[in-house]
C-alpha cells in the first residue's frame, strides 16, 4: 500500500522506516513544517537524515503530503485535546478523498469520535486506529476478532509513565517527586509528564475503547470520563498496601456504560501488577472468561508495528 | 454465514448453541454416528435435547452434514494423530466443494499441514484454527495481524491440565499421583490423562505454531517435536524451585525452526506462571518486543468463542 505519514516523531518515523519491510511504500512524510512527498517512494533514510542535520524532512509543504497520491493516511501527530485539530483535518480530508486512514494520534476517536465515524460511514475508506489504544499490544484487534458485543469491559495498565513510578515507589520506598525526577532523567516520563500522572492519557485509551464497546449506542469523549491521577499517592500508602500483599496501580476501566480511571489497589503478583513501562488490558468477555493481553505500550518501534498491522489489515481501494 | 458442524461435543455444541448469538446460521450438526440436517436452519436445542436423550442429534447418517449447502465446515471432532483421519478427509471434502473449513480439531494442521494448505491453494474456501492453539486465547490471530514473518518464537502453557497438576502440586506439597487423582475427580482431567501429562497435547499446539511462523518454509508434524511430559517430576523439584522463588511449568515453544516441550523452571511471580487451567502464550516480535496473551485454554463456550471468531473473519463466497 502507498502511505502517506504525518508526523516525524518517534511514531511516524519508525513507521517510514518499517513500511517497506512490511511490504508497503511512503509516498509522503511530513513534520510540522514540512514534507517530502515523492510518487516513486520516499528515500526515507535521507529525509529522516535531513530532519536531523537540517530540522526539516523535505523542501515540501506539510500540506502537501495531504494531497499525494496515497491509499492510506498515517496520521502520527501529537494527540491534541478538545477539537483534536490538525489531525481531524487530516482525517477529514483523506477519508473525503476516499482514502484510509490509519491513527497514532489519539484525539480525532477519543474527542470526536463520531464526526470520524460518519465521515467514514460516507467514505470509501476505512479508520483504524489499534495503536492509539496500548502501543504494541493488539487490544483493538482482539476486540474486533471476538466482535465488540462480546467483550462486556476492558480495563488494565495504559499509561507506561505512571506505571514506571509506581512501581519504583513501592520497590524502592521512594516518594512520588523523586520517582518522577528519576523517571524524567531516564527518559521515561517527559519534561512536562501531566496527561501521564494526572489520568489523561489512560483516560483517552479508555474513552477510546468506550467508543469501541459501544458500538454506537453512545459516543464519549475526555470529558464524559471520571478521572483521577497519581500526584496525590504518599509513598505510606504503598507500604501499607504491600503489607496486605497488594499495590497501587493507575487503573483505567471502559464498559460501554463509561469510563473511570484511578489508582487502585491490586493484588501483588496478579496479572494486572504489571512493573516498569509494560501495559496490559484485561477483556471480559459473554463466554470465554477473561483474556489478557500485555507488553510494550509504547515507543517507536511498538507503536509503529500496530500501524502496519492496521495497515495490513486494510482492503484494497478500488 | 451458513454452517455445518462436525462433533456435538463440548466445542461442537456450543458452537451450534451460540451460532446464532453471532448472526450465523446451523444447517447441519452431527455426531459420530448420526445428524440433522435442515437448510432452513437446525434447531439446535431440539438436536441437542435428542442426543442427551437418545445418544443421537437427529436421524440422519453424518455424512449427510458434509452434503449440506453450507459455507463453512466446522470440524470439530476429536483430535486424531498419524493421518488425521476422519477429521482430514472432512477437510478435504469441504475445500473440494469450495468451502470455508474452521478447525477446533488439531490433527489436520498439526500432522498434515502441508496436505492441508496445498488443498486450500486450490479451493475458493479458506481454512482457519484459531480454536486449536490455546481455546479463547487469540494466538494465531495475533500472528496474522502482526505477520508471522514479524514474530521470531512463541513460547508458553499450552495445557491446562498439565498446569493444573503443576501448580496444586507447587502449593499443596502434594505428589503428582495425589494430584491427578484429585483432577480426575474434579474433571479437570480426562479419565485417560496421556496426552495432557505426556506433552503430547502441548506438542500439537506448538506444531502448529511452529507450521504458522515457518511461513511455509518448513512443515511441520508431532514427529518432528521434541516433547516431555510431567509424569516423571518429584514434589521435590518442586520444593526446592521454591526455595529459589521459582516453580516449574510444563512450556512449549516453537520457532521456524522447530518445537520443543518439557517442564521447565520459572520465575514464581512471572508470566509463565500462571496458575490452574489458564494458558498463557509470549510471543517475540522483531520490533515490538514480548507479548503476552493469557485465558481459557479449554472449554466448549471459550473453544466456540475462538472458532466463531474464524468464522466472523472469513470472506463471503462468491
Amino acid at each position: 500500500m502507498k502511505l502517506a505519514i504525518l508526523g516525524s516523531g518517534a511514531v511516524g518515523s519508525s513507521v517510514a522506516e518499517l513500511a517497506g519491510e512490511y511490504g508497503h511504500e511512503v509516498v509522503a512524510l511530513a513534520d510540522s513544517s514540512s514534507a517530502v512527498v515523492d510518487d516513486g517512494g520516499v528515500d526515507v533514510a535521507a529525509a529522516l537524515d535531513r530532519k536531523s542535520a537540517e530540522g526539516a524532512v523535505g523542501a515540501a509543504d506539510p500540506d502537501d503530503a495531504l494531497d499525494a497520491d496515497y491509499d492510506a493516511l498515517v496520521e502520527a501527530t501529537p494527540t491534541t485535546l478538545g477539537d483534536a485539530q490538525p489531525g481531524f483535518g487530516h482525517v477529514e480530508t483523506a477519508l473525503e478523498r476516499d482514502r484510509h486512514v490509519v491513527l497514532a494520534n489519539k484525539g480525532p476517536v477519543a474527542e470526536r469520535y463520531g464526526d470520524v465515524m460518519d465521515l467514514a460511514d460516507d467514505s470509501a475508506g476505512e479508520v483504524l486506529f489499534e495503536a492509539t489504544v496500548g502501543g504494541a499490544i493488539p487490544v483493538l484487534s482482539t476486540i474486533s476478532d471476538f466482535g465488540a458485543g462480546q467483550i462486556t469491559a476492558a480495563r488494565g495498565v495504559l499509561n507506561g509513565t505512571a506505571n514506571f513510578i509506581l512501581s519504583r515507589m513501592a520497590a524502592e520506598g521512594l516518594d512520588y517527586e523523586h520517582v518522577l525526577a528519576e523517571a524524567q532523567d531516564l527518559g521515561v516520563a517527559e519534561a512536562d509528564p501531566t496527561f501521564d500522572v494526572d489520568g489523561t492519557d489512560a483516560a483517552l485509551k479508555c474513552v477510546i475503547l468506550s467508543n469501541v464497546l459501544s458500538q454506537g449506542e453512545r459516543v464519549y469523549s475526555l470529558e464524559d470520563a471520571d478521572v483521577e491521577g497519581i500526584e496525590e499517592i504518599p509513598g505510606t500508602a504503598l507500604d501499607l498496601a504491600s503489607e496486605d500483599n497488594r499495590t497501587v496501580r493507575l487503573i483505567g476501566e471502559a464498559t460501554p456504560d463509561g469510563v473511570t480511571v484511578g489508582p487502585r489497589l491490586v493484588p501483588q503478583n496478579g496479572a494486572l501488577s504489571v512493573t516498569g513501562t509494560r501495559n496490559i488490558v484485561q477483556l471480559e468477555t459473554e463466554h470465554a472468561g477473561q483474556l489478557n493481553v500485555s507488553g510494550r505500550g509504547a515507543g517507536g518501534p511498538e507503536t509503529a508495528s500496530a500501524v502496519l498491522a492496521d495497515v495490513g489489515r486494510l482492503p484494497p481501494l478500488e
